[in-house]
């Protein structure tokens, strides 16, 4: 046992509007030898993910937000080095909330620590297709979604780590599932794991109007569940295009995250009652009751070949504040990673 | 038997915007001797309500649109006259869609006829506490806001027919009760049915500040459910006022009824995610399953005391449009109801 030097992001200074990298500051500390209790793990990889942006702000969120001076926090898999609790010992494999570092010692407790579950995956799975951005798709779609065989499904954001998982889930349904994306690239990996129809939004015209459009054509019958991750025109759009007793859940609004001022919210908002319609958010955090179902299921859909996820990974905690401002401008195919060792 | 002179609204022709008298039509016609399986009934009383603006469009609405040039149709409550349907005999009393008109002779089925229920109430309560209003209130309050006891539930359009039964069945629920309404007389009237705080929204600045701001000293501990009937700012101030978890069921939006130009929705969407909220329309026609219990429990709490109703109404079948217009400036309290006989 000894103490390690680690790297780790400290958050400098709250964006107004989009992240800039001056927000993040990197600094050089030790990471001390584990003390009673204690654990010490250096992290492989850690993971960036849109919620991230609103603990930037001062306002209250859902979750705690980055304090400033302070090391950022979030998603990360590593190994155990030295341990002085005797539920953990090197070589062990955990996931934790002490992400945006190379390494650090702590209480298992005081970080959110748990073992990895055995499973044919690699660990860094455990920070997407199997972790939180997994659950996170099978909870909204599952829960508040309730597709049926045959409805048809509309994912935005469906390149992304969630988005790519409700697509695939809503397959193994037997749902007929429209996606949108912004570039060919993400397109024509959609397509490859099997979504019926894909919206290029960034090859069409900007608003609403143009999207609603494209909807229709996409989804003849109409649209039954719409899983949200990006809000504003998309929302509309979904609005527009929806069947009596449609499902809207809504996981996120990324394209509202960084708004300097309010955006105004769906124009089309009277559809909700003739229509019948159901716009529910949900945060994953408060359906973990459904991991265990969760990990039986996607672990049998891997192992089948019927779930197929994708990474897309920089190296190097330097690139930390660089893979999480890409997920802005849709740098990312399926789940943005940092790789740490 | 013999036929009858019966004087019936036509629909002239489709408003822009707010409806105007000259969109009715008066006409006189003669409501034949029944048929076999034929029932004649005149009216005592008919109802108009703000979903009938939506009949007025062209465009595909949940319920089937008033045609050009015929009798416009609603709810009312009549007295059969002659009948040669042995379900019927002179004298009963029954509710019907067969309103705007002063008599008609038709096969029951077609018009949706239904005896009116045995029960210590006059016949036009049937159309409003305990009949598709007071059902309205019942389900969406029940059923998708879900009220706990202690909960603060918000409602708009306090106090027309179905806000003012939502605000006292959630009192009988154990809630705290926020209303707001439009008026001194009406505020006056809300507080002596027992409810908590009533917010009189056109004595304060127009816009969603002011009302947000008047919701949450009104409701210092968060709306939990919000009862809508309005839309617009109101929406947006409940957003912006409500605890993690509230549920809104979106009755209706009186507010942008009459609206020329697609309406802005709320600005705050992006708090549905944060605070896991549930925003969910509703129409009646699609919770009669719950109607025997509605019966059931409205008759004891009138009878108990625990449910007071309104009705503002209006003479003639010649006020019937006059009647209608009024419900989008706020003229009535209670039930709007127009007396025919």
């Amino acid at each position: 046992m000894s103490s390690v030097t680690s790297r780790e992001w400290r958050f400098r200074s709250r964006p107004v509007g989009e992240p800039k990298p001056s927000d993040f500051e990197l600094a050089t500390v030790e990471s001390a030898e584990p003390g009673d209790g204690q654990v010490q793990v250096r992290n492989l990889w850690m993971t960036v993910d849109p919620y991230m942006r609103g603990r930037m702000n001062e306002v209250k969120s859902y979750a705690p937000g980055f304090e400033l001076g302070q090391a950022m926090t979030g998603g990360a898999v590593g190994e155990v080095i030295a341990s002085r609790d005797p539920g953990y010992k090197p070589g062990d494999l955990v996931s934790s909330m002490a992400g945006w570092r190379e390494a650090f010692t702590a209480a298992p407790a005081a970080v959110g620590m748990n073992k990895l579950p055995a499973a044919n995956l690699p660990p860094q799975a455990f920070l997407g297709v199997a972790g939180m951005p997994g659950l996170t798709a099978y909870v909204g779609l599952l829960k508040i979604g309730e597709p049926k065989p045959g409805e048809t499904v509309f994912v935005s954001g469906a390149a992304g780590a969630v988005g790519s998982i409700v697509c695939q889930i809503a397959k193994i349904k037997g749902c007929r599932v429209v996606a949108s994306a912004g570039g060919k690239d993400k397109v024509a990996w959609l397509k490859g794991i099997g979504v019926d129809e894909v919206i290029d939004y960034k090859a069409i015209e900007p608003g609403p109007q143009a999207l609603s459009k494209a909807l229709r054509a996409a989804a003849p019958n109409g649209v039954d569940v719409y899983f949200d991750n990006v809000g504003g025109d998309h929302l509309t759009a979904a609005i527009d295009c929806s069947n009596p007793f449609a499902r809207m859940p809504i996981c996120g609004m990324i394209s509202i995250y960084n708004a300097t001022r309010p955006q105004p919210g769906p124009y089309n908002m009277a559809l909700i009652v003739g229509r019948q319609l159901k716009i529910q958010g949900f945060l994953v955090f408060s359906h973990y009751d459904m991991q265990p179902a969760f990990l039986k299921d996607m672990g049998a859909w891997i192992s089948a070949g019927k779930i197929k996820y994708e990474e897309t990974v920089m190296n190097g905690i330097e690139k930390a504040p660089d893979a999480f401002l890409a997920l802005f401008s849709g740098g990312n195919t399926g789940k943005m990673l940092v790789k740490l060792s």
